[in-house]
């Protein structure tokens, strides 16, 4: 393939920096924060623990895709704002998705990195506005998205101008309803061989359960992921969205702990 | 469910009008064309065989979502221009896509009926728009999307004010390649179990080959389908896009003539 | 392919006759009956029914696989002795499963149509008895098999000596729940684009839904189907397995008024 | 669920003993050899390396179920005489194919833990007669099992008299064709919550390609898989079969020296 996504076109890696964390260099970023931004008190409390415990980025959703149009769809703009005060107060990148091209130049106003969710992955309309952003983009890997149409997504973005794409593997949709999605763990190596974008797991979207987030991140240390994204809540039980994927904040906290990479980047 | 798409809600099927054509009524409407408008030959070539054959509506792709940025993306307002002298000549409404919220105010200038293209079935910023568009909405299904999330796609539209709904089944993911997709024909009397609104298929996009085409178009009309939406070109073998699933105008004629449907519409 | 199955190496249709009754000569053959030999009176009141209405052929299980080994398993040659004695009151053919190759020669000795069931597939040791069996075999497609598998495995039974296979589709794995399975339709015409074996479809198991098998069962003689498998009972709630997508018999009986194949064949 | 297999009715972890390697007493088992035997040479190459590496039991294949019935189908007997004398030579226990339950006894004759395939997962006959064999069990997960169906395979294992089961993942049916089968590497610590009895992991044929071997069976140590399953070749591209996904026998020393369960079991 003759594309800027490829290795045949740059063999070495891409290094993706935000602020002054960066992606592709051989560490490990751990991004976490609640599903969606519900309050001052809910982010303040997870972005403390976050900071303290070394995660990188924080993580919370502003405007979200939702399946219902009756289901909660985020505070907007308000829930940005909050996301700058903690970003104030405790240090941590913003990570948060935007889910239409007319909300780029709100969102990049507030964002260090910017989230395509996996249903946006081909709304290409957004990722030409992404290219053009200026900030670097967290693209994920949409539910039924081969490895091909995804490197494609991402090539959408290169060649509208901006080389910063750091790409999320998910979960696929299978068969088998016991688990959100199939984690595609092998995705990890296989993208890596063929692209020199870093490459991350999101371990609460590809399980949907809180018990089997950390055995998975550790699975993604242990296959050369770049990274995690990962949901926690003060309070998963009464969370808007995606409580039962949260992991609490003394869950997070025993993860922090357990994983590998934290002694490997010592 | 207490949907506004929900049968619990209106038990008697809507009747969306393109136009002076029904679906849901119990004809069977037939919309044809080729996958992208290429040029002013092509389209009237297409248009004038489908209104002799007694196609209803003329389908041509203006602006085209390509997995990839260097495959061909459509023509843009000029090949709205080109659909609305098809539709001067031929007497045949428009039904053409629109991809991003961005472009619906233009598209809705052109189009009889406004096309959501698979990948955009959960474009949630999209469908708003579209509830306040003040056009009818032909939505696809998702390739990995399940009937209750189509029919949330579907309920995003309604709750925005835009009761005007065609639903359109066009093939899943599946582990199996020997067609492009997995047509799911089941899917037609399941959502009409329980969605009020009208359901069509796309045996084009569900099959990817040629061949296959006209035996799965019978098939939507035994299963309660309400209509088609086929692609047709005069040389597919030299289509911008979609050449190995277009049928060509004697094929398209052909298939017209079989359908039993026009048994018993007469 | 030079396969024996391949219409590279025999071009015009086998036909494959099970008594009087032939497949892929054009006809469209129903077999039907309950999911399992349950007992006389059960056997009995779905035979007279079948063959007062035009079915061609009795199914019925005696060895069931299933799920759970807690789980009816079904009568055994006791449920065979039971089948026979239908033979024999309506002059109805049987088909019925074989789940290992150690029942072949016993099942052999009943059966007129020796049934494969989608799990056993791939059962090469049942396949290569099978080709040595002396009688019929009807091969259902696999949960997750490709064309190419089934077709592989349909080679195995000629390649051991017995032409006469017909293959039946009765829906694949996938992600949507909404259905047991999701028939893949399109299949039966690929399938006879590449082999001249007959191919039927089952529209209980491709559902598991009664309301559903009418449609699909129509939508088979659309795609040129060569016959049916349906499941019914005389009291499906009260089945012993799959009442969910067995109709009853006076549902049978409507099928079998409005199913089109009846007038193609007069 | 009040199964056998069920922690509800055994909290503890089943130890599965195959001479004096355990399954599931928190060590990690590797088992390693030949997709298929199909000399002395070849597998006494084999067979010194794992030793030599530490690998615990020596797979080799003597009955293959194989899609074509013209691909390579096994030496059977002869094949498994060779693994015996491997055992002899090199002291590793033997893990080996049997495909149909009139193989059983014959394949106990030689077989030190006895293998069912992915595609004999639901071949109930089997099962049972697995239960009465005597021997351990190693029962891989059919390519689109649910968990559900996995467990109930291995509890007509169980409710046939024989406790020793070990869970094999090797990789489900997805659209994604990248690699050969998608790792559901999620399915490992989901199954543990819900059975006692050991699971491990099989990257060879959940990846399909070589290059990604290495970095999964890493991660099935990090998810807490009791063992791996993997094949070598000692010159793969020579292979009867699988050769693709078999590491050379310096790669797999290389793995072997690379698995951070290594150091955790000192």
């Amino acid at each position: 393939m003759n594309l800027l996504v490829s290795r045949d076109v740059q063999p070495e890696n891409s290094v993706v920096r935000v602020g002054d964390v960066a992606f592709g260099d051989g560490g490990f970023v751990v991004m976490a924060g609640p599903c969606s931004v519900e309050n001052e008190e809910q982010l303040m409390a997870c972005a403390e623990v976050i900071a303290d415990c070394g995660g990188q980025l924080l993580r919370g959703g502003a405007f979200k895709p939702r399946t219902s149009p009756y289901e909660f769809q985020g505070l907007g703009e308000p829930g940005l704002k909050l996301l700058e005060l903690a970003r104030e107060r405790y240090g941590l990148g913003i990570v948060t998705e935007v889910v239409t091209e007319a909300d780029v130049d709100l969102v990049a106003n507030y964002a260090d990195l910017m989230q395509v969710g996996a249903r946006n992955m081909q709304n290409f309309a957004l990722l030409k506005a992404l290219g053009r952003c200026g900030k670097p983009v967290l693209l994920k890997r949409g539910p039924s998205a081969t490895l091909k149409e995804w490197l494609m997504a991402a090539e959408y973005v290169l060649a509208n101008g901006n080389p910063d794409v750091v790409l999320c593997e998910r979960g696929i949709r299978s068969f088998d309803s016991h688990t959100r999605n199939v984690c595609d763990i092998t995705a990890v190596p296989a993208m890596k061989e063929m692209t020199h974008l870093p490459v991350i797991l999101d371990p609460s979207h590809a399980t949907g359960r809180r018990s089997l987030v950390a055995p998975l991140a550790r699975a993604a240390v242990a296959v050369g992921a770049d990274g995690l994204l990962v949901e926690c809540h003060p309070n998963p039980d009464a969370a808007l969205s995606d409580g039962a994927q949260s992991l609490d904040l003394t869950q997070f906290r025993q993860l922090m702990m357990t994983l590998p990479c934290r002694i490997l980047k010592a």
